[in-house]
């Protein structure tokens, strides 16, 4: 696959990304690492919970959205992460969910510090089998510039 | 050590976590799974970028950030993320580096929709061994009330 630079983009364009598939003991493997919490440890204890199952952790969700980002976009030296806001967790992710992103192009500038690089503001939308939301986020990242 | 309900906070109150340290095996296996990019996965490759070094990824500090608050704060059946505003790498973060997160209460009030819990939004600053700062955030989550 051809590597993406800042100049390939424009405001609106979307990419779908491919799917990942996640399953209870990668769900309990992440948590026991980053977020330890009832129910996303254990099943019969998440069951006693308002989830009633076992759930992923969001920064499981938020990890998996980068991995799926990442592949599809394939930028040229990679994207250098700046910030992210509006990162909403609005269903939850459960064992054998796949995962999928869409990514809407928001806004691009060039980077005043950095004059090899533009900055880019990514509008992603992550979504499971049943086309549920699982996740939004609002993501900027600095992007290589073609050279002349 | 004891769990601590929503009427356990007020705003203002701070909390400074445990320490995280990370070595170079974790940055790549983070990144092999979750951020396959140049500079998160081969320290060789990575002295070719504007990093001169290998670097983690943002959403690797941002799961480790999530595991020093989980066990600073231990909240009764857990904190249950909304989400998240404002977050932001500010340095990068290296092998070797050791992580602390400092947790303030930004604001609190009830849930409308779930009685039994209360809204709380926290102010988390990641910083290094140097005192430097490596991510920021505002954060919201649901907390458990004491029952009558």
């Amino acid at each position: 696959m051809s590597e993406r630079y800042f100049e390939d983009l424009k405001p609106g364009d979307r990419f779908k990304s491919g799917t990942y598939e996640v399953s209870e003991e990668q769900i309990i493997s992440f948590a026991r690492k980053f977020d330890p919490q009832p129910f996303h440890l254990d099943a019969a204890v998440a069951r006693q919970t308002m989830f009633k199952e076992l759930i992923a952790s969001g920064w499981h969700t938020a990890a998996i959205t980068m991995r799926l980002f990442v592949q599809t976009l394939n930028f040229a030296e990679g994207a250098i992460g700046l910030g992210v806001d509006e990162l909403r967790w609005l269903n939850a992710f459960k064992p054998g969910d796949v995962l999928q992103v869409e990514t809407e192009i928001a806004d691009l500038r060039l980077s005043r510090s950095k004059p090899a690089h533009g900055i880019v503001r990514f509008r992603k939308v992550t979504t499971n089998q049943r086309g549920e939301i699982v996740q939004t986020m609002t993501a900027s990242a600095l992007v290589l510039r073609r050279r002349e």
